[in-house]
């Protein structure tokens, strides 16, 4: 019959292909796809590298990047990009440019930019396909006085480095000084340099806003250079690697580990691999798995490892409770928090009001996470387009694939006509003066694809930053309206203050009477408190000026608190506060009038030292009391509580089984963070002004 | 100092992960994301993979699906899937299941659904993940007498097969007989089912319109079968593998050819390894490059490679013209072509107009590539919605990203408002009562991801899709306004053919006079030549009857020759075409009229044999005259003239140097293909009624 042979026939042509050959056969998915994307790929991969290479040792990271065209028509272009990271050991040089998945991060547990060991052997592969050159490689480490020296290019039917040229050079800087420690790629690949909004000079401004830390230089091929200083000397909490945490994990993953133990029992098992794990709860799980405490991991059965996962997912109960796990601990996270983000912001959009939110690191599927949003409004920017969204995972900016981005998504879903921006139909990306940037960090970011240009979905981070994105909101609302509530008060004030003594002068005129005291008439037809505050920097002294103004125009007496917010968390000091007042939290200070008479005024003056031009430009004043005050926020008693209590938390002062460890109100499977959320790290400057 | 020692500490920990590795990771890069995508991607790998096999072994594709609940609470879901394919011998099913990379297609360049190997191991792995479970899978080849059957799973630290329970059986088939060939999975996995415009039946129904040869079965959740037959018995066209082109090579690939070749000299070494490639050409081509005919192409330097590649790319030019080449072959596509199109899309969706477009094959990069686009409009279809869009690569649907996808992206790029579809501003998916049907068949489709679930950016492609939904476009516009015509015509035919009698017969009554006769009147105030066609299904003939009527209803006396289209290409015979006639072209057939007096009328009738029904549901009428008429569509005589080229070229009158491949102009590094576009397959039913 026909059909005799066939299928030997066919399965005579199958044979494995390597992972380098799947990726020059598809080097779209790791972002080579044009030639002007190509070259934004390869900046981005270097970068990556050197900024997660400087923070792990602990370097504040100097970054340059040179790009020089070479041949203009056939489009031929040279990236140099040097950096002053720990360096790579000679002997690691061919593996991490010239071998596919190979790297540190792919198993660690925690924050960093590249995690597949891909990016920066794909630059080497791309740059051989489309020149057949070699990648020059020169590293100088602290332990060696010579740096290596070689070319890397890859042998992609086996996924292995070539190399050649290799030698040892000592590596003389411009200043005839000698390099300590650094890594300096220097490749030639098909591609094209241009400007504008998806741009090696966009990508590195944006990589600026959110690492403040690092100091960036950029030559391109005109010989322009670009400079970003960096905005400040602290680098990003050291993250750490964290064990997987029960509820992430997989079966297969599970019974993986299980049959790879070497642990002598179940309970020792559960507590060296995983994270949130106390010795109660390793029992309680083995207990409403029904395995043995002793039992050798080595030898769980099938049914066992069923078992246990379903303990770990809340499936299996005890007394019809899941077992309580800790949260994992969140320290493998490092996010750009509030102030850096202002003043990222700030410096590269010139704008006026600015505000920003950083919400509670949470857990999806075991991983940890955190969203953080930031919004600028203003003057200067285009009143009828769509906001610009600024996007970023674990601090690196995301530059293309917009529209099929969760956190584009999440932007979307906001009615955003309530918080006072346009949007025709409450759904999509809103217009107005304004830029949205959100930020995830996260221990395992997931993107659509390997060219990480886009978040893939996932509804527990859609909800996190929809809430971080809806608070943001309520902050510029309340501005907007704070700002109108003010205009409306001054014109008033204005008005009455003009008309009122007019008509009293032409009336006494007339009437050929004096004219009569009127500050009383005037505070009757005000009828309100007005608080006025001001935030200046004062170039001689280098500190920020604060005045807080309270205008009593009413014709009663009045008794208040007056707080505001300062960056005591962000390291700075309050000075010439000849007001007095007291501590009521960190970063809440308060001040108590005990009268104010009618047609009276109160002036609070204090400065801030400890910080840079732009760091605080406004100041968030609250009140206590019965009555409204204009241009003041009625103090959130309950906020101010939540605050209290994180400190105290944070100073040790509860019975945490883990100080790191956030707790959780009880073990569910995948916990959806609640609503309305009683957020850990809120703040008073979350919709501040 | 502070520095000693990281580098080396960071470079202990970096190590080698496999592939498996990575993908179990990131199991969504796979379509694994989301509990009922993960389904959706488990049927699509097993289908995909059935059909492949099936064309490859020309065997009329059965498959069947059948998806049951194991445990709804927690989400398992067993898949079944049954194929009549040639089987996999018994010792290749480890491999194909079980390593990841590993398969017949990567190194072809020939269109098939799966490319890289990864697809079904992918469906094993991930159920293996989140069930622990291995899969079950039987598999009957037509030269052994049982079946083999094993369960597979992955040890994904290592990429390796994992088998157990390994046998050997008789397969009998619930009638008793025995299976000769085929191949039977059966998995477990946490996913979910569920219904909508996103589910494995809208996926199975969308595979059945482009896969008109298929028989495919799916027995739901709820016990419920769905079937779709077969609309076709013939097979698509077979694929053969082709070399790879000059236009699409890099040089690091022309770099790696050559050094693994053991062809004795250049000469030899192009025209084995390269498509397109004349003997004339390897000479031309080495004499621009400055290379020796007679040297080795393993002793070939960087610079020599450099400069053959310049060649290719026609950088380097032979008496200022670059080297011509052909285009590679074509014969390893198979579209689906336009009469399936039609019929796959009017048997699942019903409405009345059905236009469908079929571009000649073309090349991007050197890869063959070729659109085919298709319209429904008409009845029974919401109008003020967006139109449903229909995308396909290689004959499999896409499901998910269909903001992201190039298809969607040429179809918003349209402004359809000029043929007929509300349009916002003329950009963006149109509003309207109509589906649009887009499919790119091609040797390298390149996603967006191995997700395989949007097309990336390709600007070439994109042009050609555009061209063809223009020319689509162009066939609803003419549509509609022969429909508005028509429907005036026949407005003004009632009025006249009502009111003249009416009033002539009052006049009459009043003067008592007999009543004129009105004939010449009425055809006076017509003063048209009018076309009426009607193709029917007859139910006993089995034949499609078609009658197409002539009405002179002007003065003077008219000579006309009408033509019209019939499907001869797809197999059709002419039965009782009693007018006689000739044929002008293939699937164009004419009639001479000499004299069609005023008020005259002529009709043709023929029938169709060897079409089923719904093949042909619409005649498309053509008169050559310098009168106009009204339903027919003055012929395109350059168009008649082209179609008679092409056959004669398939015919082989012409001088070619290969029959299979098709002419270019010139050989440019990326031919775009020119505007207007001198179709190769252009017919006359592009824009049939």
């Amino acid at each position: 019959m026909r059909m005799a042979g066939t299928a030997e026939r066919m399965a005579k042509n199958q044979k494995q292909v390597a992972i380098s050959e799947f990726f020059e056969k598809n080097k779209h998915f790791l972002g080579f796809d044009s030639l002007t994307r190509s070259l934004i790929t390869a900046v981005k991969e270097a970068v990556d590298n050197s900024l997660d290479a400087c923070e792990e040792a602990r370097i504040l990271p100097e970054v340059r990047i040179q790009i020089t065209k070479i041949d203009d028509k056939k489009n031929i272009v040279e990236l140099k990009s040097e950096d002053n990271g720990p360096g790579i050991p000679q002997r690691s040089i061919e593996k991490v440019f010239g071998q596919l998945l190979f790297g540190s991060r792919f198993h660690a547990i925690r924050q960093s930019r590249g995690q597949q060991g891909i990016g920066i052997t794909g630059v080497v592969m791309y740059s051989q396909l489309t020149t057949g050159r070699k990648t020059h490689v020169r590293s100088k480490i602290a332990t060696e006085a010579s740096a290596a020296i070689v070319d890397i290019g890859l042998d992609t039917r086996k996924n292995k480095a070539t190399k050649s040229n290799e030698t040892r050079e000592i590596w003389e800087l411009e200043d005839g000084s000698f390099k300590e420690h650094g890594l300096e790629i220097t490749t030639r690949m098909k591609a094209k340099y241009q400007k504008g909004r998806q741009s090696v000079y966009q990508y590195l401004r944006m990589t600026s806003i959110v690492n403040p830390h690092a100091d960036i230089t950029f030559t391109d091929p005109e010989g322009q250079v670009h400079h970003w200083a960096r905005v400040t000397e602290r680098l990003p909490t050291k993250v750490e690697s964290i064990k997987p945490h029960p509820h992430g994990i997989h079966l297969g993953t599970l019974q993986r580990m299980c049959s790879e133990s070497t642990d002598s029992r179940m309970t020792v098992f559960l507590r060296n691999n995983f994270s949130g794990m106390s010795t109660r709860a390793a029992k309680e799980l083995l207990q409403v798995a029904e395995i043995s405490e002793k039992a050798k991991p080595k030898s769980l059965k099938p049914e066992q490892y069923r078992a246990l996962l379903e303990a770990f997912q809340g499936e299996r109960m005890l007394n019809n409770k899941p077992v309580k796990l800790l949260n994992p601990p969140t320290n493998c996270l490092s996010p750009i928090e509030e102030l850096l983000i202002k003043k990222g912001l700030s410096k590269t959009i010139d704008s006026r009001f600015v505000t920003t939110m950083t919400r509670a690191p949470t857990v999806t599927q075991g991983n940890p996470y955190q969203v953080e949003v930031g919004l600028i409004f203003g003057e200067g920017m285009l009143a009828d387009k769509p906001v610009e969204v600024l996007r970023f995972a674990n601090r690196v900016p995301l530059m293309y694939q917009q529209g099929g981005c969760l956190l584009t998504k999440a932007i979307e879903s906001v009615d955003w006509r309530q918080y006072g921006l346009d949007q025709a139909g409450g759904r999509g990306v809103p217009k107005g003066p304004a830029a949205i940037l959100v930020h995830l960090a996260s221990t395992n970011v997931q993107f659509t694809s390997e060219a990480k240009e886009a978040l893939a979905d996932n509804s527990e981070v859609m909800d996190e930053t929809r809430k971080a994105l809806l608070e943001m909101g309520r902050g510029l609302r309340k501005h907007l309206e704070k700002k109108k509530k003010m205009a409306k008060t001054q014109e008033k004030f204005e008005l009455v203050n003009d008309i009122i003594p007019a008509i009293a002068q032409k009336s006494a005129e007339i009437l050929g009477r004096p004219i009569p005291e009127l500050s009383g008439s005037i505070t009757k037809i005000m009828s309100a408190v007005i608080a006025e505050s001001e935030t200046l920097w004062n170039k001689e002294t280098k500190q920020t000026d604060i005045s807080i103004t309270l205008f009593n125009y009413t014709s009663r007496a009045r008794s208040y608190t007056l707080l505001a917010s300062w960056p005591e968390r962000e390291g700075a000091t309050m000075e010439n506060n000849n007001t007095g007042g007291r501590k009521e939290a960190t970063g809440v200070w308060a001040w108590k009038l005990e009268t104010l008479d009618p047609g009276q005024t109160y002036v609070i003056k204090f400065s801030l030292a400890g910080l840079e031009k732009g760091d605080w430009t406004d100041t968030d004043v609250f009140f206590r009391g019965s009555q409204d005050v204009i241009g003041a926020t009625k103090m959130d008693e309950k906020l101010l509580e939540e605050i209290r209590r994180q400190e105290a938390a944070a100073n040790g002062d509860e019975e945490e089984e883990a100080a790191d460890e956030i707790p959780i109100e009880e073990s569910k499977p995948l916990p959806a963070p609640e609503v309305p959320p009683p957020n850990g790290q809120q703040t008073l400057f979350g919709g501040g002004e």
